[in-house]
Formats: C-alpha cells, structure tokens, sequence
C-alpha cells in the first residue's frame, strides 16, 4: 500500500534503476510490513539543476549521486518499525545497485487504509475488514 | 482545494490527457466536493521503467495504460464520499478518455485549509470564515 | 526539514531556477522556522499540457508563469507562521526571480520528525532529542 516517488539524477541505466525498484520493495517487504506484490512506484529523473540539495545538513556528504525517495504509506508504523525499515533500506541500497549511504534520503507521508483504491474504482483496504 | 498529480506513461496526446484532465475534475465536482474551477493538475508522463506497478495487486490485470492519481486535498471528507468519488472517477475515465478500470490507481492524502496559499501571498481558506 | 517539489513551465534558464530556488530556500529559513542548510527541492519542468491549473480560482489572474510550490514539513506550525511565510514567500519571489504574486501558489503537507532520515539509514531528528 505504500508507493514511493524517487528522485535522482539522470544518467543511470535501465538496469541500475530496476535493481534500486527491487532493494526498495524488498525493503519495504522485509521491515516495514509490506505484502509480497504491494508494489507502486514513480521515479523522476532530473536534468541538472532540478534536484536541489544541502550537501551536509544532519548526513552525507551527499554526492551527484543523491537519491530522495518520498514513500506515501497507507496506515501508521511504530517509530522503532520505521527506524529498521530506514536501516534495511540502506543496508540493501548499498548492495545493489551501489548506492552510497550518505546519498539516500527517506521522508515516510501517511494517509488512511481508506483514501486507496487500487482499482475498479473501489476502496479494497475498507473490504477486507 | 484538492491538486492532482497524475503519473501515466508517455505517449498519449495532447487531447487524451485533456480529456483525462476533465473528466478527472468533473469527478471531483460531482462526487468529492469541489467546487467549480477549483482546479490544479500536474501529469507527469514516464519513461519506460519510471513507473513501476504491481499488474494484479488488489485489482487489475494492469496494463500499460496504467493511470495513478494523487490527490492532495485540504479537508477530511467521509469514508462513504471517498468511495462514490473512486467510482465516480473510474466511470467518468472509461467514458474518456477510455482508461480501463483495471488501469485506475487513487490515493487520498490530507492537509488543513491554512496549508493553502492559492496566490498573493495568503491563505484564502482563512479569510471565508 | 522541509522539502519541497516544485512545478512550473518548462522554459526557464538555468539562472532563472537558481533564483527561484533561492528565494524559496530564503523565506523557509526567514519565516518558517528552517534551519540553514536545511535545503532539499525537486523541480519538476512540465510541457504543454502537463500543467493544469484555473486563471482565477481564489486568486490570480495566473498566466503561464504559474509556479505550485508543495512543501513536506516535518512537523506543524502554527497558522499565523504558515500566513506569514505565504507572505514572505511571495515578497522574495517577486525580487527575485521575478514571478508575479498572482502566480505563486503553496500547499504544505505535514508529517513528523520521525519520518525523516536523511542520510545513512538513520532518523537523525530522533537523535537530536
């Protein structure tokens, strides 16, 4: 139920974006209490200029490499739940594809099970209950 | 009060994304309590491999012509609004442009009406009361 | 701690942004309590089209040099603060780069310091405390 919008750079490769989509969902699976399949996300790849960052504020230094992943979440976690996940993450990142951990930034929005639909016009969080 | 950002992928024309356009604000006019001209939109068309989506999730099969909305609203509405609004929305979209119910992903996200500064510098929520 | 994703027409030069950004970063930091250095805005450039917005809804008129500047705050301020930074916004942007008041428009969304990490895995404003 999270999706994630990813900004960063342009100039990667296919694949190098694919393997990013695949360590942030497992992430996403393994500590922050996503299903398997619950997978929906947007990258935006900037041209110079349009991604604007402070190369120190409270980390980094941050380098052209600098990857912002804004995830909108569908219902509350604990603090300790999204400490792990902001761990996992990097953890996975620096894996694969190779990014460096002073270069990932996480901000977690949370809405209600409600305001989704996923298709059909249908608010499928509310019938499951 | 509500804006929009809609990522699709590229490759529709200038009048599908209108059509798209309007008959997304028409829903919000008919069924989530927006009033006329209360208008803001920004599409963000993707590159193959920046929009990444699960094809069965809850819903689906999804196709290509994958369509995810994000609303941004300024006040709570009711469970039962938010769920004539998805199927209000998906109706008007399969009439035009012709998007496939499967195909139509909607998240909700919340603010206060004093997180709104339409223009000029102030907060014209503020100053109806 | 904010960060911000600004939309605007693609058209604008290099310098024209930097000031735009500038300014942004300027009236945070002057009204909304930021801290400096704390500083991180994704521009998003949109083509014909891609931006759509009402002449006069609660404003305006806006003409196409409309800017929707959309903050994620890490945490509430109160609304005589929001009012304020609506204003010195608007005040900065007018000097420079130049854009008109009619066309600056600003929503905030809000979330808590816990949802932040900025670098490394960790959720830095936990530590602070």
């Amino acid at each position: 139920m999270p999706y994630a919008r990813i900004s960063l750079h342009k100039g990667r490769s296919a694949e190098w974006l694919s393997a990013l989509s695949r360590s942030l969902q497992q992430s996403l699976e393994e500590a922050f209490e996503v299903p398997p399949h619950d997978c929906f996300q947007v990258i935006h790849q900037c041209a110079p200029g349009e991604l604007v960052y402070d190369p120190q504020y409270f980390g980094g230094p941050r380098s052209e490499g600098f990857v912002l992943i804004h995830i909108t979440a569908g219902r509350v976690r604990t603090t300790q739940r999204k400490q792990a996940f902001y761990a996992r993450l990097v953890a996975r990142l620096v894996d694969s594809p190779g990014v460096r951990p002073e270069d990932v930034m996480v901000i977690i929005s949370t809405t209600a099970e409600e305001d989704w639909s996923f298709s059909m016009g249908r608010a499928q969080m509310l019938e499951r209950r």
